[in-house]
């Protein structure tokens, strides 16, 4: 058995990797931190583990070894302790932001500080299994995901694995999230009258995650406009591309075809008939599937790419499991098998 | 024109009557005061009034004089500065709790604490017209009404007056509500991700509002059971009583038809056909309509009394405007007349 | 490993049950029926199950033998065909209503109609295992349960287990619903403008399943009052009750404790503090947990019970599943693990 | 008084239109058809006005003349019908898509087969009053809008007016929509359960009312992309553009304050702080406001355009409303003054 902890346990991504490491075969949860809940049950926090864990939140100063660390800590504060996670356990896997960009000159220029440990940034690989597999299997330090980053990133991998893009024209990516997206940390605009039923484009240029995206897929001239919609779990990205000259809808097919094949969380929705089609979140709460779809204008080149996520799994922490499946050298799939409800 | 300013303008009952006083023929409205939000312009706060009022919040403690002043405070505040708003104008309409009930032993009951100006509990006559139209037409103060307390009220209205109801035996009101009811300010259970598509019932038995039923129906035995669910703006009451034997479906018919005939807002809906066969809320969104709606089991002689309002229109704002005009002698309905959405 | 079937397997209770079935681990499925989508893909229907299954829907007049069949068929058609199955399969469970009823007239007075096998009443027991376990490990032939009548039953259960009801008082239920309850056909009503964030009480008094409470608690004078609420999955059933003369809190605590621990799938949600105080369904979807709590009004003998469900799972296919594990001696929890999610 | 009836009333724009104009001050509604409600009270299809108007839909055969013929039908009827009608009433406003685009050429095109009376075509003015304003006020055919075509004509009207987009470049509009949008017929995916907390993007590339924005805007190279979001009443447009070279923030500001002063609906939202700081369509259920907003970055000369309506309001019913004040003389705003609520 794997023996894990998780820093930051309270949480929206803390919760959820509780409930999934909880549940995994292969592992053995030893403790799992909060300092505001501290002492209660988890269950009183996160009301699905009742009567599944008698673990209560401890004290994140006094951890003991473990085989692998998750940190699922507001971003800015496992930079500054990374020193101290790293003597707890071989393996860490982080959650946050921080360690996502690969240069102290990037982390700068989208969080507008210095990083506090610029040294680490090389030591972490990406934690999107979809983008750094094998690199992922051999790594010590993996790091989280942006959820919106992540549904741009898969909405755009067939296209940039089979290198169908045409690189000079602008990409714009259209993010529509769940509120769940921003935590568990209320504030005036998450109040339920002022959030219910929105349609607010609160980022319509320039959201730190464009940095990932960027990063990932290697297009600088890439945008991301983000939508709130009323949605708890969930993100669809909707990204608008240009192909190069002569690229078919047959192209497209062969290449989408290619990157359901390599993955096995990834699906093609493209139906003619029925209620399902084209990718959506809904259907994916709880899941780690990516649904993706397409739909080319040949005439004009411009392409349309759309990715569904769970922001809570495949963007968060159900890629962060199955980072630890793959650095434990476990079916990629443990632990990450429900497939989701239908109707929801 | 009837000069009037508003005290606490800032809260959804506060924005709601600015929204129904800017838009009244006959009404002028001199001051919106706001603590918190001094100096910002009013549709900063409330989205709806941009290019329609240039007003900004203003400080309370600079109240000009007026014909009438509403009050919209947290409960509590207004029973301790009763003394100088009197000063300010020779009637108030207050919103809050604070002088629904008749007597201080009451008031100490459910709200555990002594009232803190007990001698102006008599002055004020209960704020729903379709109880004490008579009273208010010659009142200068005026309470406010419970949200829940007014669609229970409501909901029995037709079977009190008619004098139907067995009141030896318990009175049930299972009352469903929208999150606007808990007012602005957000707390962890109004975080959209926590409150989004619940039914949760908050309060079981106890709820204070159970006060405002029990002193205006008049029968002891009454409970309420609150329940929040998804929906911003509503409340539907369903009240469970007994009639008395003998009672049959066409008294409960002459009933309600006489309320109907009395109360230009109250509707009776009970179709056999189409959709909206029973009083829902969602149709009554900005509308200061009461949908009443019954079922009888003359064997059991349970009767299922249902109303449906919008909480911040009939349950607060609208009953206040309503009443203002009854109190200065325009048509009751007077910037009233909405109608509400389909579908929405 | 267990052969088994689905027969009617389109509709949402039969999607349900084949993705419980296609991930239990002691299960094979055959076959899944369905006349309007036959020869098509199961996952075109249920797009959760897309890369789970490769399974098509088959003609429901050619089925091959099983150890168990389960039909999920509209009401009144598993039994005009029983005698048809029977020979399919030494075991059946049926989903439908045409078999919960244990008498014919009991059938005739609630579905307004005779029933066309009523000698196979007296072979069938009601599939709630809190209700009837023992009997339910050595039945061939299992009921399915309707949503409503088991959100009712487990709200009432341990009362009823601990003899503590004054059954001479009336017994009220108010029932809430998502709208998947009403199945996956589509109707005026059910139209999203109009369904969306409704608070529709479509059945004041008189709903069928009433007879499953009455059947099952024993006691005559039960009403059910539903209301349809802005919810896709998830009931609860808020039960009013009177307890017996000298009943305490802590007496309520004990029979709710021994049902607790008498009964894997049920958990006790009273809390003092946090979000999560009482029994909630949203946080049940895709689960098989029975949340109870409950409220004591001392004085007046009044005893709120609540219970909440998933209706497709626990009110439907989950304990249908959970039925099957005890006819087949497994852990009555296999297949049934999925605890919920938090946020959703 | 401005005699009027309504040609196809049980639909959600003529429901719309009939709340509009029975609230109307200088309106008399003469008569309101349907074939499918024939002899119903025009209540018992649309709640809200229950106690406004005794009205019953009538039959379409049987019109009486009036002064101005409002035709809410099916796509494609009004065609087919245009010199009935045009007997029945000197004006006629019509809200199909029948007579929007100017040439049978781009009908064709854009629809899939000849229209019916092609020479109308040319008579019809494009009923939108920001665009057309001075044609309307002296037309006697007036054609309805596209909601999805509105919510992207005013999202680029404040740039097309100042000539600041660069039209060498592709231009892309997202829409996200509510469900009211696609009208009163329900359909498989408008099943609640299905419909429900949908972010479904239907229409990826090839929308119809592309057709009207390319005709109204005259940038050939625009293409639309439409998502169905949770929500009833409500578009939202993004439109990304790309302006000239050398165009600042400022000059942005400078363009959308000239397209407020110049249209009393129209609205800047671009606020620092507060809640509300860019467009919303939630906070227009029922307004005929149009909000905008917008964000450059200057370096890439990427504007991103955002525009909220209310899709039966200014996107259907308010705009027809607002071309029959136009046509009568009347202030343009008569009977739309309703502001909009919040919270909603």
């Amino acid at each position: 058995m794997i023996r894990t902890s998780i820093v930051g346990a309270s949480g929206y991504t803390g919760g959820e990797l509780l409930r999934l490491l909880l549940c995994h075969p292969k592992v053995e949860v030893i403790q799992a931190t909060s300092r505001s809940h501290l002492g209660e049950y988890v269950y009183q926090t996160h009301p699905n583990l009742r009567k599944r864990s008698a673990l209560k939140f401890s004290d994140p100063e006094s951890l003991e070894p473990v085989d692998v660390l998750f940190l699922a800590l507001p971003h800015g504060q496992a930079q500054s302790q990374i020193n101290t996670y790293e003597k707890i356990a071989p393996k860490i896997i982080d959650l946050s932001a921080d360690f996502r960009l690969r240069t102290p000159q990037d982390y700068h220029f989208w969080y507008g500080k210095n990083h506090a440990a610029p040294e680490w940034l090389e030591r972490f690989v990406y934690g999107l299994p979809e983008l750094h597999r094998e690199e992922i299997q051999t790594a010590s330090y993996v790091s989280g995901v942006g959820c919106n980053a992540t549904a741009c990133n898969l909405a755009l991998l067939p296209l940039a694995n089979a290198n169908l893009i045409d690189s000079t024209l602008p990409l714009l990516i259209e993010v529509k999230t769940g509120s769940s997206e921003s935590g568990a940390d209320g504030n005036p605009g998450s109040h339920h009258p002022e959030r219910a039923n929105v349609v607010r484009t609160f980022s319509p240029l320039g959201h730190r995650h464009t940095a990932e995206v960027i990063q990932e897929i290697g297009i600088l001239n890439i945008s991301l406009t983000i939508t709130a919609v009323e949605l708890v779990r969930g993100v669809l990205a909707t990204a608008h591309a240009w192909v190069k000259p002569g690229v078919t809808n047959q192209d497209l097919w062969k290449a989408y075809r290619k990157t359901a094949i390599d993955n096995p969380f990834i699906r093609i929705v493209k139906e003619k008939r029925g209620i399902y089609r084209v990718p959506e979140p809904k259907i994916l709460a709880g899941s780690n599937y990516v649904d993706l779809g397409f739909e080319l204008d040949e005439e004009n080149r411009h392409v349309v790419g759309i990715c569904a996520i769970d922001n809570l799994m495949k963007g968060a922490s159900g890629s962060a499991v199955q980072c630890m499946n793959l650095m434990f050298n476990l079916d990629e799939t443990t632990g990450l098998e429900f497939p989701g409800l239908h109707p929801i």
